[in-house]
Formats: C-alpha cells, structure tokens, sequence
C-alpha cells in the first residue's frame, strides 16, 4: 500500500473511531428514549449531540452522518468500517481509496437500519437530504441524471451487512427507469431490446421485492406468453413481446396492490430502499443468521449505485473471479465472463461463460488492467478476493470485491503459500483456517456439482457422505454388508444393540435424537456420515421402510446422506474422496507450536487408537470400557453376569470377559507406543446391555404358543424379570457409572484385572514401550466413591504386579461430570490423581436437560433467543463453564499438579477448545477425526483468539 | 449438690481432661502403628509415653488407664465422661459420686474395647492387672471373693456405649458360678433353688452370648424337661430337674464348642469381656447404629458389677420407674417392682408388678429412701430419670439411671413444666424436645398395647397410622370411599394419576419408591399416612391382590399401616387419636420467640391451607397449580389442551380451565388472610396428564375387536400417538416446569390471569384482606427464561388490574433447582424478586441420582457408608448446600433484599432447617403437618442447635 494512503487511512480511523464512539453516545440515548416512548424521534437535543460529532469530522456531513459516497477519487468511508457500512460498501469504499474504478454512489449505513427499526420502519428524516447529495454525486460522476428522460441514470439498489449472508437479503436493479425514462434508454443506447428487457426486469424485481407480489405471478406470465410464441428462451422474446408483458406486469401490479407501478423515481429508490431494510428481518436472513451465529442488531447498509451494462455490445462484458483457486487454492487467475452479458446472464447458465484467459486475447488491455487490480487488491486486503466486475464499452468497473470463500484444502494451501509469499505471517496464516473446517478434509464429500434429489434434511450431525441400501436392523446391516454391499443403517434412533450394525454402515439415518443422540456421537467417533432427528420422515422399522414425503424408501432402495449439510438424497449421488495436501503437515506443525493443550484422543479399539494417532493425538483420554462388552460374542456372556444370582456366578461370567479386554487393551497400549491411555470403567447402566422388553416379551409369547419346553420359556422369563427389576424412571440419573462399581465390586476388579494383566505384559515385552494407564472412575460425586474404587484397583494393581513380578507407573483418577464432583473438588482431589471433565453429563446435570429429550425444546429456546447456542455443542461457559473453573481451582488447591482434561464432546469444539484454554487445563480429548480440529482450535486459542461466532 | 462434691468434681474433670489429651496422643501412635504394621502392641515406648501421663494423675493407675472404679464413697469416673465409660459407667459413676448407693464395680473404657479391635480382637496387656485391682476393689467393699467357694462373688458383666442401644448388645449375669463357688452360694444364701437356677442361667447365657450357642439349643433342653414333668413355668422346676437341666446344659456346650464349660471363673470373666467387645460389630448393633446414625467407631465399655439378689426373701426386691409419667409427663412418682425376684422376672411378664406405691406400705423406710434418690437424681440431672433398683435384704442398690425416654406428649409437657419449677430454662425446655417427634403428637398412632399381625415391613414414608381395606386403584378407593368404606390404597407405586384415589384413602401401602416416592412425598403432603417401597411384597393391581410371605392379601381384605414405623399388619389394629395439650400452645410460642426462619406451607387447596393456619404458618411458600388440573372434572379439559394442533384450540381449553383455577386461587387467598402466598407456574411434564400408554394400547385394541365406530377409534388413536411423541427417556430432565410455558406461553397467561383475577376479586371484597400474590417460575436454570415468563405474566397482571381497576403488590421470583439456577444466581436476581430453593430438584441434579430410582444404590451406599445421609431427606451440605450458598451470595450481591426461602421436602426436616439458618435465609416451607416441627427446628437452630444426629 502507497505510504500516502497509509497515512490517510489512519488519520481516517482515528476520526472514525471518536465519531463512532461520539455516534454510540447518541444512540444509546436514542435507544434508551426508544424504549421509553416507544418511539424515536431525532430530537434538537439529538442533533445537538450530534453537534459536537461534527467538530471532529473531516467529512462535514449535516447532522447525522447516514450516508457515505465511494466511487470517483476518493470515498468517504474505508475498509475498515464495516460495522457502519457493511462489507460491500466498505470493499467499494476500500477500492475507491486505493484508485480502483468502482461505478459511483453512495452507501447508506447499517445504523440508519437500525434507526429504521426504532422507528417504527421510517428512516430518519436527516436521510433524504443526505441520499439527494449522494445522488447529486453519482450524476457528477456519470454525467447521467436521476429521471432523466433524455440521459437517465439507472441505479442498483443491494443490502450489504457486516456479515456476508449471500442471497439471504434484497437487491433491485436497473432502478429508475419508467415510461419516460425507458425512452431516454432506448435513445441512448440504440438498443430497444435491450432497454425494454432492463424495463421488465426491473418491474419484474421491483414487483417481488418491494410490493411482495409472488414471483409466480410475474413468471407465469412470462411463461404464457413464451408458450404462445412457441420460444423457450427469454433471451428469445421480441420487443414486441416485452411491451406485451410490460403491460401485463403493470396490470398484475395494480391487481395485486390496488395501486399503479410508481413511475416517479424518488419513490422507487424511497421503496426499494425500504423493502431493503425490511429484508434484514425476512424469515431465511434470521434463519441464515442463528445458523451461522450472526447477531440480529447488526442491521442491513444500503448500496446505490449506477449500474453499468455489460450488455451493451461486444465492447461490453462481465464476470467473476478469483484471485486464486478456490477449490485448490492454486495460485492462478480464476474466472470466468460472458461478453455482451450481464451478471445475473452469468449466474443463470443459459450461455456458457468463458475462461478469463480469453479475455486476454478478446481484449488485452482490460486483460492486463483486471489483472493488476485484481493482484493489487489479494496483496492489499492480503487474502484471496472474490471479485465482480462489468466491462461496459470499452470501460471496466470493478463492482464487488470480497474475502474469497474456498474449500478448507484451499484455505490450508493458501495460508501456507502466502506464508511463503511473506504475505502473511504463520499466525495469519493459522487464524485463516476455521478450525471446524478442517473436519471437511477427513471425509468423503457430496461433489459439489452432482445432481441430487433430496427428499429430506435432518440435523449434520456426523460429517462426510456415503451412499449405500437402506437397511432398517443392526443384524440385516451385517448381513447385507457381508454380501458385499454397501449399507446406510436407517433406525428411529440407535443405541448400543445397534453398535455392530452401525459399525458395517457406510452412514446413519435417525427421524429421533439429536447432535449428542447415541447415534450422532457413536457415528462421529466412528468417523461415520450421520444424519440424524429427521424429524419429517418416519421410519417403520419391522416393516423395514421409511417414509419421506411422497417417497417410499424399502430395504435394498439406494440413499445418500451428506453427514456435512443433513441432507438425505434419493438414489446414489457422486462423492469425492478426501486428499490431505503436503501443505496440510506444514499448517499442522505451525499449529503444534503455539498451542499449549495437549490434544489427546477418545479411542476404544485398536483401529481408532491408530487412526488417532495418525491425526496426531498425544495419547488416549477416554477409552469406554463398555463398547469392549457389546461386541456380538460377548453379549451372552455379559448378559449371564446381569442375570448371576450371586456374587459367585457373577465373578465366573467375568473371568469369562477378563481376557477378552485384557486382549484389547494389549492392543489398544501397542497402537498408543507408551502414551498415556486413560481407561474408564464401566458406565453405563446395566440394562443397555439386556435386550429390548417388548421383543422378549414377543418372544416369551411365540414360544408359548409354539409349546416350547417350560425351561426355555423360563430361561427368557427370568430375562424379563431382571430386564423390569432394572427398568429406571431416569436411567441418565440412575445406577450406573461407579455406583455399578460399588455395588458390584467384582466388576471393577475384573476391569483393573484386565488393564492392568495387558499393561504388565506389553511392559515385559522387550521390544514394546511400558504404557500408563490412567484409570478413570465415572459417575463421581463424593470422594467416598473414589476411595472405594480406588482401593479396589491399588489392591489388584499390587497383585497383579507382583504376579508378573513388574513395576508400572499408573494413575487412578476421576471424571467430573456430576455437579456435585465440581463442587467437592477439593475434597476428591484428595484421593484423584486426574480429573477428565465429562461435558456431556455435566451439562445435562447442570440445565438439568436429558439430551436424549432436550432437543425438542433446546430448538425453541435458540429460536426465541433464550439460549445463545447448543450448550451440548459448546460448553456453556456462564454456567457449566463457571462449575469447571470451581472444580479446576478447587482440585488445584489441593493438589497442584493434578493433571485436567475434558473428553465429553466438546473436546473437539473449537468454542470449548478456546476455553479450555482459558481454563488453563492440560488436555482436550475428542473423536480421532475431530484431533486435528482441536490441534487448530487449540493453536488459535493460543494466539488469543476467544470466540468462532460470526467470523 | 453439696460444694464439696462439686469442688471434687471440678478438680477430677481437669485431671480428666488433662489425661484425655495425653491418651489421645499415646492412641494416635499406637492407630498409626496398627495401621502400618496391621497389629498392635502395647510397646515399651507407648509404656514410657504413658508413664508421663501417669505423673499428672492422682489416681495412680500403672501405665494406660482402662479400668475406673465404681460403688462404695466415690468413683474415679463421672457422669461427664461418657465418651469413655459409656453412659451405663458414667451414671453409675455420678451415683456414687452424689452418695448414691450402688454395687461396687469398675467400667472398662471405651476406648480397650476400640484398641481390642486395632489389636485383632485381643485386649492390651495393660487391662489384666487393672481388672484385677478392679476385683480386688469389689471384693473388699462386698467382702465377698471371686471364686471363693465358701463366699462367692458373683458378677454381672453389661455392655454400655455412649448412646443408649437397648438390647442391642450382651450382657451376662451370674458370672463366677461354677461347680464349687455354686456350694458356697447355696451354703452362703441357704436357698439351693436359687443357687441352682442362677447356675442354670448363667451357664445358658454364657453358652448363648459368649460362646455363640443357639438360644434355641438351651430353650429345647428346657422345654422337654418341662413337657416331661408337665409343669408350665420355669419358676415350677424343682432343684433336680435344674441339676438335670444343668448337666443337659453342659453336655450341649461340650457338643457344639468341644470344649467343657469353663469352671476358672477368671476364664469366665475374660471370655465375657471379650464377647461383650464383640458385640459392640454384632449385626444388629451396626443397623440400629446405623437408623439411629450413631458413628461405628465409638466402641463400648463393659460394666463389671457385683451382683445383688432381689430375690432372697421376702426382704428383697426388684423394680424400675421414672421420675415422672412417661407416657403423659404427670409429675407423679411412676414405677413397678417384685418382692423376691429378679429384674429379669419384672420383664418376662409372669407375675404381674405391684405399683410403687405398695413398697411405702410393705417397706416403708427403704421406699423413703428410693423417693429421696430418684428426687435427688432428678433434680441432679435435672431431668426425668428412669432408674432401676434391688433391694437386697433390706438394702437398696441402684442399678442404674439414666434420662428417661418418653413420649412426645409427655416431652413437651415436662419441659413446660420444669421450666415452671424453675428446673430448666425456656432455651434448655426447647431443646429437650427433638422437633421430628412433635410430628407424633399430630397424627393417630397405633395403641403401643395393641396386638398387632405384622405382615411385612417397609419405609416409614409419612407417619400416623390407618386401618381399612385394600384396594388396588384410585378408581376403586373412589367408588369403596363413597360406599363409606375406609380404603387402603395399594399400589406397586403411585403417580399424579392416583391422586384422587389418594385423596380419599386412610394411608398408603406401595411396594415400590422411597422416601421421597411421589406416594411419600404426596402423603406426607396430605398428612395422611404411608408405607413405601415395601420390597417384600408383590403387588398384582390388575388381580387385585397382594402377596405378603404366606399371606394373600385381596380386595376387601382389613390391613392397617404404620406410618411411623413402617410396619403393615393384618386385620384393623387399634389406634389412638392425638391431644395437644394446653402445654403445647405454650411451648410452641417459646419456640416462635427465638427462632429467626420464618416458617410456611405447601399448600395447594383450601383445606391444606387452612389446616397450615391451624398449625401456625406465617405464608404459603408453595402453590403447586399443577394439582388444581388433576381434578377428575378437569382432566378431559386439560387433555383437550394437551391434545389441541394449534394455539387456538389450547386456548380454547385454557379458557375453560380459567375460571376453575381462578376459584381455587380465591379460596386459598381466603384461608391465608393477606398473607403472602407463592404459586407456582405449572411444572410436571404434559404426560403425566395423559392416560398410560399400555392402558390406551388395550382400549383400542378392545375397541376394534368390539368394532367401534372408525372415528371414535381414531380418536383413541391420537391420545396414543400425543403419548408418543410425549414419551422421554428421562422425564425428570425434559420437557417440564418453565420450558413448558416458554414453549406454550397460553398456559403460562391462563395461570397468571387466573391468579390475578383471583386476587383483584379478594382485594376489592372489603371483608377480605388484600393478598400479595408471589409468582413462582419453576425450573430457572438461565435468566432469559426468567425475562420470557416474567413479561407475560407483567402483561397480565396490568391488564388484570386495570380491567378490576384496582392495583395490588406482587412479587415475582423463581425456584432455584436447576444447579445452573444456583450458579448464575446473580443474573437471576436482576429479574427476580425472590427465590425459593426447590431442593429436591436441586438434588437430583447435583448428585444425578433421580429420586425415583436412586434408592436401590443409596441403601447400599448408607450400609458401605459412601454416604452418611440419605441427601433427600436432609440437605447434603458439603454439595447441594454450597450450591445453595453460592446462590445466596450471588443474589444477594445484586439484589440486597432479595426474599429466599427453601419449599422442598428439606424444609421439613430439621437438619436441613437447621443449615437453612446458618444460611441466613428468610423462610422455610413444608407440608402443613411439619410445621410445628419446623418452628421448633428452626428455634433450635437459633439457639445454636448444629445437627440432629446421636442424641
């Protein structure tokens, strides 16, 4: 940047930021009386605030500064100000300063929105003056005039705010034009067709947007007329055609409003900038915003500009770019245009675009000047830009320019190369990749230009896309996936009976559950697409089909899910595979640098454990003992345990299972090379691991009816019985956790047995590291729990030590995932050696929410406002967030060295991540797939970074 | 007491206290030692340590004192020492002491028997010599000897720990009996019958509680003696069959132990001490240990006595009494005795006992003398005294003497007495009475006399007692209640949909639930008697039985309950109704003097309220309107809401439901007299409004097979589907209190105009006084659901009051339950105005046990003494209440005044209330049948009352 601008620039922030605070001053005042009265009015006193703003201004605007010029020399506003102007008008201001032609106008700024609102959908009366002054300067600048009809000055009326929110708001075009002006067009441009298609179109938006007729309305029209003209282009009508359609547009106008289309010019730029401001409150803008953590008060600037045609001969052109490749991020001019076009021509695919290389050759010195603006703007904004430009005859505008949006594997090649590039530093660089991004990288992905027929859109909750049979059981899924094919697992929800099914599917369908349902988090930490709570298709399981609109989907019937959007496809829909760039090893390494949490793994079999590795996991902070007893052979025996009379044949059962896990934790230690390897025991409550009520009570009463021997009938009553006797009200609140531990002792010592049998063993193999396992009791509340256990797991660990006659350095620890564990930190810190926070059932405890139920309401509550965000997606920093930091100063307190770490699902959050950090804990843990996530998430937080909302 | 005795006393309790400390000391070591080396002994270097405390004692015992002498002109112990001599020792201590007569003996400490434990069930090596110096005392002043054939000593050897534990532990009498002192006794006593059958049971004790024979072996060897000589009594056993007997007897202990029955009577002495010890761990020591929370590692001290004989003529006798009545707490000399018998003989009920008031006429002096000691006793321990005595040709001896148990009654009673006498002080009165005995005094009780069938055994889930017959369904107590039956309703649980069944019940008989079971906590509510959770019993509602052991109990069939005791017993059993006495009045205002809680009901009709007046409730501190909905006339208005496909038609029902609440409300307002009343919003989850689902299953099913209208069925077929889509996993955590009028605002609106409507009607009534409305949001856990319901009931409230022209003080505040409620407290307190701590919920959340099903584990975690209390019945304050302090805090650092009260099952009980005061809270509220409790709890707590535990 030329030093001159430099200077400029600041001297323009600093004026900028003392107006601003002066303006904030006004406004709160403003705001306050609003609330008060219930309505505003820029009062004397107001204006005499605003006063004393002005003394302070370069810029001399009367009163209240609402409108801003760019085009020309010089803009009124900069880059920086897109808070006041918001990202369009800032980047037309930004280009305008640093010499780069932009069409003429004006922006009008996001605080006249917000008046707008306050004021009852009336715009400040200081406005109209200053929008007259705005249109003044575009008529200097063009040298047409506004209603003109003999040089008439068109306008393009768009939203813009802080946020990009593509499509999501209103835009008018061609503005200005009417019965008189349509003349004035034609005169001067020696193009009828050409200005009565710019009419059309124009009443045609001017119709949809501002007068909210249906955009049905206006292309049935169009269409009869196209029908009886036996054409099927637009492009094809004749003049004559559109003054027929003219006229037919302005009758359904006055049908469905009872008022003529407005010939008077003011008022139409009065409308459409109305139905602008309007369109920051139209349903999908807020939709658009909750989704993408946008708050709704920032407001809509409003951006008038001349239009410039790129329709105006062969001379004439327009396109699109980007200064590199978006999809790769190679560095090379991407772009494409149409001669003799305009914008909407290019987006709407009825002519092929060219390549911007050939433009080069068609006309090489706009060529050579896009190109140096272009190279101009990425290395004066110092990130890719996605560029808009028209060439109207001979001339060219550059008319938007912006922060390019690119796939993850190209935002990881960019900040690399420009690294390289010395644009940017390796801290740019890493804060210019979204942690939660990267999570794209790792999956198979819908391609992006493949044609797909969704019938319906659940939550993404596990990502990547897989396609595959609807099967509609855990058994057919297995037995369809060893013939061979290819499964998608489709349940109203999925619990632990499912796990080998799930385990076979290429991805997961649920109509119930939400992000945290069994199905979403077993899928995610199986790196397997999701989608889950479709809420508007219902799944008949027994009669293995579901339902979705007027669909009927049978097992053996191909689907796609895209785990990424929650979008379920008919039929099979092409995918691309994930390729991890070199870049992508280099951009990590930066982020392992700077980071100061370790980034640890939840990992229960050896695959994940290796998976997790080669993600660059530290180790492993949950590994769930109970997924080891759900394995298909396994059942009965851990079925026989639950059903044992006696302690006795309880403890034979469990000699059974001891070296059945013993084997998986060899493994789990071989793939983890002496790393720590956090082991909790077993969680949940036992009657997960019973069948399902309803089919053994089906079963009891087939085999009564096929007269069955009274034994085997016996056999499966006592199931029953047992499955009753452990039926809970509140299963999440009832015997599970450690109380299972306490009163079955014999469980915890089979477990200790086992890890620490297969910890002993990989230690005395001469060619293996000795690993340290960390055991973690669940479920803790009182630190009387641990010492129970703990006495336990010393007792066998001292056993089996001197049985295999070894030393072995270990932890016993706990998690804090009781609110009560938080609070009486202090005291289990005594005896824990570890606290692993459990997010997940913290949080549940804490709002009191079962997240197998809360979804229903959560949805209201983020809807209405009451809840910022999902707190099962981010911790909820106020109040689960305050529990932690009780927990983690109380357990300090004690004992200051006491290693902390969180493995609930958060640990891959990038928002938790962040503060985690802030906490000051040592590790995260999360799924294999989300650990380069939290690498990044946790770099960034290093870097000082403190929130991902809106960004 | 003479100033003599007092100076003594004084200088002997420093030395005590002196001693205590350097013993403390010398037991640390040796604890710590036990630890390491896992045994005990008494080292030389403990010796020496002890040595040094040896030089500050008067009373020169050599090495560690463990034995303190008793009897004759003064004792080496006191009545305060307690901890050391149990009270049993230390009573007979004080006696001597204040020149009362008493056999002469010596207390083995408490403290040998905790070192026999630490020492694997081996006393020190110090105790031998002491106990022989402690028999050569005995012998001296009886001028008997042990094992002297000429001039037996005969022993009695008695448990006695700190806390009273009546047969709990053993005793053995008649020790020193052997084949030759049993000569000298009968040369000594010329009474060779009593001589032989003090042998005889002696020998039967000794073989029962030292030698761990079954009572049964010696009672068959009895019985078949007593067949073959067709006598009926012990008493009719002449010396030959008891020489038989006795032979019979040692043959048994030589069959079962293979050894012959000790004749060294210093053998006798140690084996006897040493069983004593033992059954300090006895099992049904350690359970009532445990239900009367008396800590595990005080130990017991073991009395050595010599015996004395009220059966050796004519000139001696036996007897027991209390200074007082304790049954009605007249002041009036109240006991029993035998001439010529032993205390066992007043017990076993063979020959009836004579007044006390026949001794002034058969033995005038000795009667004397009893009334001067028991006077003396009483006015010494200033308190009623339960005393027993022998006399011993025609001297008396004391046998004991303690505080004497009493009724509730006769507790207040005395205690306003006494204070009259000027005995005690008004603050010692109230805390002579434990606040959960007053509850007794307002509930019908089973006649103690009564005979009673105990059939099975339960939770005494809510006192008082009932008789009636079995049912097994609302519906059915309903219909046999308007038949004018009294009803017992059975259940295996009950729900919101018994209410009316419970209504109208004498008490409340379920097999499954806890302590706070929705059957507890509802009956308790209603004051009306329950036994909960009584496992041993299988309850078939659907046949309309139940099975108890051998019992069948059918409809129909006469039950009567316990309440207080948790007992169910066959057939109607008799009870008595409750009497305040004028007493009671005056003994609850002392209690209103002191205590700083305020106390309130839940109350939630007319009845209730009225009833918590009666009982002195200063406000209502919980409405629960979900209650007015279940009402049988308001169920199908209320399912018609909950059924209603959109707003509109909810509201339609709402309105219905409108006036009905409104009513209810006025009637409250009424009863309380412009006290304050706090109603709750509606909490319960929408299901518990619906019918059971297998219920409905079954209607539709019976419907189609009885081909029903097509349209009737689908009606059917939509409650079932609502019930679906209702069904959670975990209720407890879902869709309830203030998410369901942030979800459906109508219910919140309806409530609030009701309640408003309510109000103006009562305040514009110039009869009437003004009510202040406290709205309660249940459920808070972020203050944003606070703003939301707060502006709808706002809204109302304005509207409601300017409709009535009338303005009226409300106030609106909410439960703290939720842990994030407590956490975030001070943001809450911005919006509200008072907050009630709802600490079940509160519980539930911060332990994550669901009451419901938590009982299971928490009875194994009190026996393994993970928990020390039940946290649902009093507050956990090391978890819950630190949560409860943080949310004290924080309200009160935003909002100074802010109101805080707790209205959980906790405000009942008095260690919780106890806690609330040292909180500094405002009020406590509980059902209308505690309150009395809770004034006199809450007077406790204010005169410095700290825990409720082993008193």
């Amino acid at each position: 940047m030329a030093p001159k601008i430099k200077k400029k620039q600041k001297k323009a922030k600093k004026i900028i930021v003392k107006s601003k605070k002066a303006y904030s001053t006004a406004k709160k005042t403003v705001t306050k009386k609003a609330k008060k009265q219930n309505k505003v009015k820029i009062s004397a006193k107001m204006a005499g605030k605003v006063t004393d703003v002005k003394k302070v201004k370069e810029s001399k605007p009367k009163g209240l500064k609402l409108v801003y010029l760019f085009g020309g020399k010089k803009a009124e506003g900069n880059g920086e100000m897109k808070d006041l102007l918001g990202g369009k008008g800032a980047g037309l201001a930004e280009m305008t300063n640093i010499g780069i032609p932009v069409p003429p106008g004006f922006t009008i700024t996001t605080e006249t929105c917000n008046l707008f609102y306050q004021n009852r959908m009336t715009p400040p009366k200081e406005l109209m003056p200053q929008v007259k002054k705005g249109l003044a300067y575009i008529e200097k600048e063009t040298g047409k005039k506004f209603g003109d009809v003999s040089n008439p000055l068109l306008l393009s009326v768009r939203s813009g705010s802080k946020f990009s929110m593509p499509g999501m708001m209103d835009t008018v075009l061609n503005l200005g034009l009417n019965d008189k002006t349509l003349i004035g067009l034609i005169n001067k441009t020696d193009n009828e067709r050409f200005a009565y298609d710019s009419y059309r179109r124009f009443i045609q938006m001017f119709g949809n947007v501002v007068l909210g007729i249906d955009k049905s309305e206006f292309e049935s029209i169009l269409e009869n007329r196209k029908k009886k003209q036996k054409i099927k282009l637009d492009t094809e009508l004749a003049v004559g055609d559109l003054k027929y359609i003219i006229k037919k547009f302005k009758a359904k106008i006055k049908e469905k409003t009872g008022d003529e289309f407005p010939q008077d010019v003011n008022i139409q730029l009065e409308m459409a900038r109305d139905a602008v401001f309007r369109s920051w409150n139209n349903p999908r803008a807020i939709t658009y915003r909750r989704l993408n953590d946008i708050p709704g008060d920032l407001g809509t600037a409003v951006n008038i500009q001349a239009m410039v045609f790129g329709n105006m001969g062969e001379n004439s052109a327009t396109g699109v770019g980007f200064t590199r490749d978006p999809s790769t991020g190679q560095k090379k001019f991407y772009g494409e245009y149409l001669t003799n076009a305009q914008g909407e021509d290019v987006v709407a695919g009825i002519r092929t675009p060219k390549h911007i290389s050939s433009l080069a050759k068609e006309m090489p010195n706009i060529y050579k000047q896009l190109k140096a603006i272009t190279v101009k703007l990425e290395e004066h904004y110092r990130d890719v830009q996605d560029f808009e430009f028209t060439i109207q005859e001979n001339k060219l505008y550059m008319l938007q320019t912006r922060t390019g949006k690119r796939t993850t594997a190209a935002a990881v090649r960019i900040a690399v190369d420009m690294v390289k590039e010395k644009l940017i530093s390796k801290k740019e660089a890493l804060l210019r990749v979204k942690p939660e991004s990267l999570d794209q990288l790792l999956h198979p992905q819908i391609n992006p230009t493949a044609v797909a027929n969704v019938i319906a859109r659940g939550l993404a909750a596990s990502p990547g896309a897989a396609s595959g049979i609807a099967v509609f059981s855990a058994d057919d899924a297995v037995r369809f996936a060893k013939a061979g094919k290819k499964v998608i697992l489709v349940r109203q929800e999925t619990n632990p009976d499912d796990i080998h099914g799930m385990n076979v599917a290429e991805g997961i369908l649920t109509s119930r559950g939400g992000m945290t349902s069994h199905a979403a988090v077993v899928a995610r930490g199986m790196g397997k697409c999701c989608v889950a709570g479709v809420e508007n298709i219902k799944v008949y399981e027994v009669d293995r089909k579901f339902i979705a609109g007027k669909h009927v989907i049978s097992e053996g019937d191909i689907v796609t899910l895209n785990g990424s959007t929650g979008e379920v496809m008919l039929g099979e829909v092409e995918t691309t595979e994930p390729k991890l760039s070199g870049g992508f090893g280099t951009f990590m390494s930066w982020a392992d640098e700077v980071r100061k949490l370790k980034v640890r793994a939840n990992a229960d079999t050896k695959k994940d454990a290796s998976l997790a590795r080669s993600f660059g996991a530290e180790g492993i902070g949950l590994c769930r003992t109970e997924h080891m007893f759900f394995a298909p052979d396994r059942v009965p025996i851990v079925q026989k345990m639950i059903l044992a009379d006696n302690e006795l044949e309880r403890t034979e059962a469990l000699e059974q299972l001891l070296p059945l896990q013993k084997n998986n934790f060899k493994e789990i230690f071989d793939a983890m090379q002496g790393l720590p390897v956090t082991i909790r025991t077993i969680d949940p409550p036992l009657h997960e691991f019973l069948p399902d009520k309803q089919e053994i009570i089906k079963e009891i009463e087939q085999m009564r009816a096929a007269g069955a021997w009274e034994d085997d009938i016996r056999a499966k009553e006592k199931i029953l019985t047992r499955i009753e006797e452990l039926e809970e009200f509140n299963p999440m609140m009832g015997h599970r956790g450690c109380r299972l531990g306490i009163t079955y002792p014999e469980i915890t010592e089979m477990q200790a047995r086992a890890i620490f049998s297969a910890a002993c063993e990989t230690a005395k193999n001469p060619r293996k590291k000795a690993p340290i396992p960390e055991i973690m009791i669940p479920l803790v509340g009182t630190v009387e729990e641990l010492k129970h256990q703990k006495n336990i797991i010393i007792h066998v660990a001292d056993e089996v030590m001197s049985h295999y006659k070894t030393k072995l350095k270990y932890h016993i620890g706990t998690m804090i995932e009781i609110p009560r564990g938080a609070i009486t930190a202090d005291e289990i810190a005594r005896e824990a050696e570890f606290f692993s926070f459990g997010t997940n059932d913290l949080t549940q405890m804490t709002f009191g929410y079962s997240r197998d139920d809360a979804e229903k309401f959560i949805k209201v509550y983020l809807d209405k406002g009451i809840l910022k965000k999902d707190p099962f997606i981010s911790i909820d920093t106020d109040g689960v967030g305050q529990l932690m930091k009780i927990a983690v100063d109380k357990g300090r307190s004690i004992r200051k060295d006491i290693k902390i770490g969180i493995c609930g699902e958060h640990g891959g959050d990038p928002d938790s991540i962040t503060f985690c950090h802030q906490l000051d804990i040592d590790y995260v843990s999360c799924s294999p797939y989300r650990i380069p996530v939290a690498r990044l998430a946790a770099a960034h937080a290093a870097l000082g970074k403190t929130e991902y909302t809106q960004k």
